[in-house]
């Protein structure tokens, strides 16, 4: 869940070490300028080609997916005059999502989530700067979660077209958070499949299976709890960088925020009894047991008890001489069977 | 619970996506215009209708029965130019209950809930825009609630006649907020019977009751707790759309939904508390069962070996050739049970 | 717990319908008049005597007892000009112990707690009004809980003579909350019982009296609550109605408050401490049996097959042509037993 | 735990009835005055020995042990001209500990604890008033805890003789708040021994401590909580009464309270914990008890019914008359005890 | 977990006592003085040696290895003017962590933290005092965690030799909060291997690790918790002590600080689900157990009751006489055996 911090514990502080898987693969950096009128986009090979963009006239989006190449990382903090503490929270994995005001623009870093295989969730980095005509994202590793928003930019009646940076800024973080509403869905259906696998199966797969939920649950929380304070301080700090007009879309993600939240405490809820019910399930299995052992040794252990009265060697034993002896004992098994079972009604046990 | 909000994942903000059942009839639209001294109600075919309502003397209230009919969302939008952005919110049905002030307005989104026929609950979303002089309602399906309040409007001695929007817009929340009370009631029966059935049976059933209420009762609260930040700002951002004399009329609402939270709070400790009771009753239960085996196991098995003993066939046991052996081991026998009678009430288990 | 508020579900706000029991007789409504140096009392039968009361020099208490009798409560209204919003408050006996400040004067809802019969507790609604020189208090039902103040008033030499109308409504307030403290002690007397219960008795009764206190505790708690903030309302409000010089006393209702905030919590707290300790009691109970049975049965099954073993009928079975066979088998058996006592005693099990 | 408070609740709010046990001793009246260079200590016979230290030049201490004597009390409210409510606040000694503002000083209550026999922690009240050159404390009883500060008073170079009456009000805090320190130790010395305990015994009397513990640091809490508030009042309200350069002091009882607080908050954590150890302890012994049953059953059932088998007396039985028969069945019961062992040893039970 | 405070019980406030281990050896003083251009290392012997330092060019840095020496503390406060109250604090090594603003600077309680051989953690006290061009900080014993920052110090090419005392304080506290990374990727690992026992093992032994872990989270939380405000008020109050440009440094410890937070509340939770599987491991265990008693049990009683049967001395059996009785009996067993098998089978206990 938490990756190699200590890796960086010896580094001064500002250090660009890369925390996370290493990679021999150079990053891949893609670039988006657009306007109303024309898009243009392009596969970067070497930072210098970004040069010239600082003065291109529409929006400009750069794409980095691979943090494992500090160096291109370096060259573009260069470029683009970034602090170093930015950019070593971009490499540094591990941060908490968050917001920082920079000079001319903020940085902001979210959690990617993905669905592993076997259930659970795992974590990627994705982090944002932006400024009054352009953006640069930063993701651990190439995906296709933003195709969709890169055929809107090159629709040319789409409303994004016609919006500045902080609209493109905004379209990334809809992407993110209605990531986690995917999520969230996954679970549901999770949820409701395990409702039934509870009836059948009690087995300790179950059981881990609601505690993986849990898991995931926390790390989703984790991911989505900072960003109504980003949200926040995105619509407060709006130092001409966030349009008026634009601020409606922001309160709409600060609202979808506010349901995730409010899902994923539900959520935590459900899997609270889930577990109940698990806990209840394999209760009442060990009582149908129990109930199947009583009634067995309740009835037979006073018939064996007859039965060995009458196995005894005495020598002066009068029953064993009647003539209706045996049959007599049969009755008497019988009567005691009926009296149990009669008990046993009468208690509710059957 | 969460219906496919990722349905709409693909789309850009304000997509007048409709998420829900789909359905083929065509939304209905009701209309109400009244004043002091006259009230019309027509059922209006097509949305071109409302135009010249714009200008009506009195108040409009224009309720819309079914989201499904996005066209007929998206026509009344332009009528009222109203935002993309709170079309989406309208038609988008997981809205949580929420205020959003316009230019000239409000905008709220409430949750109607209605019982389900086998125990629990379900929650459909009722919004409402209100102005100085309309207020439009949208459901989305047709259903009764507000028939007594439309009676209300229909007599010409109600309050309501003589008030403005503002006073519509608060009685459509009263409405609202009262069925809440209603399904609270009727939680309050299903406990109670719930209490009895605890005492008379321990099934699986039983077990899943308490956990549907739980759960039925998170809903309930999802749906209430905004509602009193939705009322204060409503109190608070009055830009003359407010009068100050109906402002007794929301707080008195503020104050029913204080006291549904609290009933709220209460029900949810009191079905932990009927959880604990279940679980305490079936481990009686199963006390009971083991009281009833040990009783019958201490006793019978120390018989048993007496019998054994005298089954066994050495040449050589002087017992079995006494003459009263066999009424001997009656005599120990007896004195076992009495023994094992008397500790057994000594130590209480009786 | 709840009354049928949805008996009100149809009526517009601010209906002067009665929730609760109806009763055929009328409201009883007394009166006292009184200053430094004069008392009057009175027993009203038509409202319209109240009138000339307005003008009167000492300091006025009207008290009605019964509130199914809507027709006083309204003409009360109608001669003190009371909203209809407040009288439906007053009516309405689910209402939330609260305050609201009035033209000239304050409106307090209270909760009367009484204890049942057969442990539990239940809530009755007392409503007070009062102005710079009188108090008009409601109350569901007749009862001697304001008798010692009306002693108080009719003593020449008690301070509330000296006082003004704020003094009576802290003198009711405190009436009320000291009954709190009473209840409190009850509560305290019931656990130490049950403390002591707890260790002789381990029957349903008592895990439901556990819940009973649990719920009784939450009653209180929900008729506490909102004290305080009604009384920091009170202390901030003071717009001329309240003394300079009296306000050290409402600051001692509000300790009183918290004080019993905070019994309630350790109560609430002691009540999952007796819950916890019936849970353990009764595992005990379950291990003492458990032990029984295991002892008697590992002791008694081996015994039983030796027996059994030479009950066989083989023709070649040595053991059973020697002489000191039997008597090998009881060595044999009492050896067996003494090595099983030995093992409990070392694992301590005796 | 609660005091009968209920006594008082005829009487009229700030009468002087003193809540606790009554005795027949009067209160014991010790009276310290000194500056930075003398020092007089007096005992006190009667309240009107007290009305010259008024005027007298140095910081005057007047201790009063024993509130049943509420003549002394109520004189010395007389000389020192205490409000009522003040004097009712003393005498009632479950006053929650609180501070108040007067015209010239501070009224302080707070609970000095003390550790029971066996056991547990009871609390007596302290309170104090204090202004620029006196302070005035109330006991309940006489008690040792302040002796070494009026050692340190009667030390002409200790700080205290060149302090001020906010000083030695400081030092009295002080002395209590190290007070709890103590109790806290003790706790923790019990806990580890508790710790242990738990490992050797299992009785209801083990189980019975970690409750009482519970309650202690509940108790402990409730004398604790209020303690920072009561201290943030003092230092934002120093109308000249509370020196600049005193303030640090009082900073340092609010950090000693915040760590207090911690560690109760710790304790009742390690006290969950033991108690769950407890439980899991018991639940541990119940599962080796049943692997004795069930091993010892689980073996001899079988073997007995083979037993049983061969006990029969049908006339053709042929293994009967095998001349290895008797030899084969060993065998055979061997060989299941075996297999038995085996498959036990496999399941990791033994 | 506690260290005595109360051996300081009796003591004067401001008392130079040390609260922990006592030792023979001296304290340890290291003397760094450095500048962008050089740099000065020092063993100090006598205080009086760090006089002229007073008037030092570059920033210093004293060390104090070893609190158990208060002379040398005394006397640095004596040369650095220190207030004894913040003497107390440095000597007390049970402070909770805290910043203090003095006249000149600031004062800084932190907790070191180390993990025990055998699991667990524990703490020691470490606290800086800065001014504008000093840092003086005091360890209870000498260790290596500064050892990368003096590295870093007498490398003159790394950022810290061009900053003042501010950045030296926030390096020292950088590294204070990085070495609790380090601790929590222990624990994790700790957790990872645990999740592993616990399925092979369900001994006391990880059942007590388990409790270890969440009291070292405990220790842990308690450490970490005021470090929030503490950088918050650091962050506030810079009267020119910390430089505008290096507040990115502390915002980073800051969220640094939040997220070691959050690890820690999610370590918690897994911590519960750890000791949540523990019991349901321990269950299934007695379930399992519970199962081979019952199906042995159930099986064999019931044919021992018919060997029983058989093996009675009754003259008149007819059974006995056939010739294939015997047979008949192996049949009826092998029949009944059957039919328990279908019986678990269809119950899904095999």
């Amino acid at each position: 869940m938490m990756r190699k911090t200590s890796e960086k514990a010896g580094f001064p502080p500002g250090s660009l070490v890369h925390i996370g898987e290493k990679k021999a693969e150079k990053a891949k950096i893609t670039l988006m300028e657009y306007g109303p009128d024309q898009v243009r986009e392009k596969r970067v090979a070497s930072i210098s080609e970004l040069l010239p963009l600082k003065e291109a006239p529409g929006i400009v989006w750069i794409n980095i997916d691979g943090l494992h190449d500090t160096g291109v990382i370096e060259e573009i903090g260069e470029v683009f005059k970034i602090h170093p503490m930015i950019l070593e929270d971009i490499l540094h994995t591990r941060t908490r999502p968050k917001v920082e005001a920079l000079d001319d623009g903020f940085f902001l870093v979210f959690n990617l989530l993905y669905r592993k295989e076997g259930g659970g969730i795992f974590s990627e980095q994705f982090s944002i700067i932006f400024g009054s005509n352009f953006v640069i994202s930063f993701q651990e590793r190439e995906n296709q979660l933003f195709d969709p928003l890169m055929d809107r930019i090159r629709n040319e009646k789409s409303r994004i077209r016609k919006k500045g940076a902080d609209y493109l800024a905004y379209a990334l973080m809809d992407t993110v958070v209605d990531s986690y509403f995917i999520i969230l869905e996954a679970f549901e259906e999770k949820m409701e499949a395990m409702d039934e696998e509870l009836i059948a199966s009690l087995s300790r797969q179950t059981f881990q299976s609601i505690n993986d939920m849990k898991r995931s649950l926390i790390t989703l929380r984790r991911a989505v709890a900072p960003l109504r304070e980003i949200i926040n301080t995105l619509r407060e700090n709006d130092a001409g960088l966030i349009d008026e007009g634009n601020l409606i879309f922001f309160r709409d993600i600060h609202d979808h925020v506010l349901q995730i939240q409010e899902i994923i405490d539900i959520y935590r809820e459900l899997a609270s009894g889930l577990h109940e019910t698990f806990l209840a399930n394999v209760n009442n299995r060990t009582n149908e047991i129990m109930k199947t052992l009583t009634m067995t040794a309740t009835i037979f252990i006073p018939l064996t008890f007859i039965a060995g009265i009458y196995g005894m060697n005495f020598k002066y034993m009068p029953e064993l001489e009647w003539r209706y002896g045996y049959l007599a004992v049969w009755a008497v098994i019988v009567g005691v069977v009926g009296i149990m079972f009669y008990f046993f009604k009468k208690k509710n046990w059957l």
